[in-house]
């Protein structure tokens, strides 16, 4: 499992536009942009309690979603996997030469953008 | 973009849990058991327009989670890049031989796993 900042990022990342504006806005100012509660509460004018009411819920929604769907867990299988994959062509590549070496990287460079 | 039933099992695949379960239900007997409105609705005992409503909310909920988060897209696009890696690992199998040729064929497996 990855550890809490990474997974609320991705958490974020996933699900960020199924929340409401205000909640999507105040994570992101908080978590992202690393406001803390208090500046983000005096730039909207709201107080401290209310933006983290917003937050927490907003955190809450996004849990609830990864809990029903699973597809940041699924995500992070399949990354494990081509990090497995990558270290197998890295193996292929110093194996092989010409045209199958050329393969081999053309491989590489397409897993590395399915990592993302 | 995959025909419209494809993408309505992925759709489904992907945000089924988030529909109530009654619309869960009616979605599935519909269109992956292939029963009809009438017969969802004399086994359950609404009407044929009643058991249409809850499918066809069930429907645009799932299409909106899509139209926000992209995640069944993004899916898509990541088994297109897949299937190209297999295409390249067939083609370097017929040019390897040996621990090389064992690699690639531990990759294949992988990949084949990850296009699910």
């Amino acid at each position: 499992m990855p550890d809490e900042t990474v997974l609320r990022t991705m958490l974020f990342d996933f699900y960020g536009e199924l929340l409401t504006e205000k909640q999507r806005e105040y994570f992101d100012l908080h978590y992202n942009a690393d406001l803390s509660l208090a500046e983000i509460a005096e730039s909207s004018g709201i107080s401290r309690q209310g933006v983290w009411d917003i937050i927490r819920r907003a955190e809450a929604t996004l849990r609830e979603t990864e809990r029903k769907t699973g597809l940041v867990r699924r995500y992070g299988a399949q990354r494990q996997t081509l990090r497995e994959i990558e270290d197998k062509l890295q193996a292929l590549q110093s194996m092989t030469d010409g045209e199958a070496q050329r393969l081999v990287r053309e491989i590489a460079g397409q897993v590395a953008e399915l990592k993302g």
